[in-house]
């Protein structure tokens, strides 16, 4: 008989793998599930703003057309069409050859990475960022140079072009430039041309991770970095936030010179992109008018980003910090310094049932940054929640700021 | 302005996808996407065999039960409560715990691979293999151990315990047990207990890849390896043979210490399996009888099957040589020692307008091996046109043989 074993005990567990653990983003995954819980934690788009019926009719048509849509198959050209306009709607140009259908916006990065990076290698990045970012990069036990991001302007240019003009050559440039995750802000028009410049210039090309692009609060939205470049900027598209995310489709805009390489690696991954979702997709696309749907979607959040900006000015200490955002889910909230997110929400899921996600899990380095931070999503609960959860969480914050005082 | 470069040209494209390229599989889907083509090429099911009716209500179902089927959410349990019926359908006992749901059984080879694999680590397995597990090793550039394979009785477990024995130490074993792939040989059952102890004795694990082993068509089928052993086999399982790969549904059996990472390299790599997807297979298995599906699947490829046996009996040249399978959707048939199955592939296809995938395209190291092989697929296309396909690629075969004789 042989005893079961902890899986570190495998002499065969990847070095890396050996110290990984589940992520923050996960355990509250678990721990805000609970329908008890308010819960401000994960980026989940309004499932009552899901479009059922339009999905039901745009399944039942792929099913009823093709007996294609059941089978393996290439990347879906109808779907790419759409995608093109879609595109077109941000000021991008491309063409079909360009676009590259991902199981979502998450495989997008991971087949970047696969191609762009060696064991060892380097990134460039922000010191908050996107957890997902930092799971895809850690099994190449990467080197991470980090920059700030000014909360009102978005990443600190000034030290990306220091880093490189110092000689350091990473593999890519890991950028956020509209809604960022966690940090609420957007790029401004002359940070967009200006890390473009130094792409071009270093020959380092950026990934440009866009869920939320779409989901502009204001008329005068920028466009993505890839309407500035079309050589550097691999840009990274989703469904998820847009549409839903269980149809798990995204998209990257490369250029089509990489496009027989990205192949390799996306069927290595998962042989193809469900077809049948891509079907379902497309065939809504034909279907409903998506201007419609997105300006719906702009509305409802607006409306939400702006209760969460009420019940924040009515509940919070005064001595909170946070900006209202343009783009996106989130806000970023700074407590005074000292104050400790991570103790605070254990006393808000005991006491309070509200979840949110303390801002240092957004390390990307071992780091004490952002411990008095929170990333607090607006977009999956309604108002009355959102009132209701900021009230609470208002509140507790208040009571923590006075003992400490 | 820049010019377009190629991607090798980038300073940053890792090393390992700096020589890689399109898989032979990749090019022949597309040789064979022309309609007017019959293909044996690829491991496709018979779309004619897919339950779109039962898809279509197992859709509506779900989609109207519960917005949570448009979310992102943790895997669908009930989903798991139903395969670990079907895997007690081939003898292996598990439990909910010990499941892991992929995006299809390639993801599934990915996630393993990536958390036992170091980069520059050591695999062992067989000479000829599926090409897909070499798109997934390929990136780690590892040394690979090979060992041969009997045509009648599977993998020389004989060369396994030498190299064992000499002190190699790989991350694992990869092996398919039932209806190999792309040599259609099962394992013995001597062959299966052995390969067990010495997974057990040298404490590597192996994993199992066994897209096939439910489209058995002869009664006695041997149950997988993982019915040997629940610590020392990764049992990797697809419903994309069973019911449709579109869905792109997969899952994992492996010890439940080893979840809690494999939760971590499955976000990274898609944040999680398609929710409506896996409530259609849920819904299917609730409103569907599953036996029912397989006995249906068994029967038809069983008759095409024989039907390609007997086209291959009566139109291939004596001298060459295959075995009846016993499971999966292949004929490996090699011809005399000195043809090219490569330049009659060039020849079928542009004569003969059929295709298939040579033998030497499996080699999981650079070889010779098995250029006078092909590969053939009988699960695709209908009774029909394999006999018509069959005969037209015998008539080209024995034409080559005479001239070379």
């Amino acid at each position: 008989m042989y005893t079961t074993m902890h899986p570190a005990e495998f002499a065969s567990l990847a070095k890396w793998a050996q110290k990984t653990q589940r992520s923050p983003l996960q355990e509250m995954l678990f721990a805000a599930a609970k329908p008890e819980i308010i819960s401000f934690a994960m980026g989940l788009p309004a499932p009552e703003l899901f479009p059922v019926e339009g999905v039901m009719k745009a399944a039942e048509q792929a099913l009823r057309d093709d007996s294609r849509t059941l089978q393996y198959g290439p990347p879906y050209q109808p779907l790419k069409r759409h995608i093109v306009r879609l595109m077109a709607k941000r000021n991008v140009i491309c063409r079909e050859e360009q676009i590259f259908i991902t199981t979502g916006a998450q495989q997008g990065m991971n087949l970047l990475a696969r191609l762009l990076l060696d064991p060892g290698g380097t990134v460039l990045t922000e010191r908050l960022i996107y957890t997902g970012f930092k799971q895809v990069i850690d099994p190449y036990e990467p080197r991470v140079l980090s920059v700030p991001t000014d909360p009102q302007t978005g990443i600190d240019i000034g030290a990306v072009a220091s880093i490189l003009s110092r000689g350091a050559r990473p593999a890519f440039i890991y950028a956020i430039s509209s809604g960022h995750n966690p940090l609420a802000v957007s790029l401004t028009e002359a940070k967009r041309s200006r890390m473009v410049e130094l792409a071009r210039q270093y020959r380092i090309p950026i990934i440009e991770d866009d869920p939320y692009g779409f989901l502009n609060y204001e008329d005068a939205a920028l466009p993505p970095l890839r309407a500035y470049d079309d050589q550097w900027v691999f840009y990274v598209g989703s469904f998820s936030k847009i549409l839903t995310p269980a149809l798990r489709v995204g998209w990257l805009v490369v250029p089509e010179s990489l496009m027989p390489k990205v192949s390799v690696v996306k069927e290595a991954s998962d042989i193809d992109t469900n077809t049948f979702t891509q079907r379902i997709i497309a065939s809504f696309l034909e279907l409903e008018d998506i201007n419609t749907h997105l300006s719906m979607l702009r509305r409802e959040y607006r409306a939400r980003r702006d209760v969460m900006a009420q019940a924040l000015r009515e509940s919070f200490p005064a001595e909170a910090k946070w900006e209202i955002p343009d783009h996106g889910v989130f806000f970023w909230v700074e407590l005074p310094h000292g104050m400790d997110a991570q103790s605070l929400l254990a006393s808000a899921l005991k006491r309070e049932r509200v979840a949110f996600i303390p801002g240092h899990a957004f390390n990307v380095e071992l780091s004490n940054e952002a411990t008095n931070c929170m990333r607090l999503n607006y977009s999956h609960s309604n108002p009355e929640l959102i009132r209701e959860g900021i009230g609470r969480l208002g509140k507790l914050t208040r009571e923590a700021l006075n003992r400490k005082i």
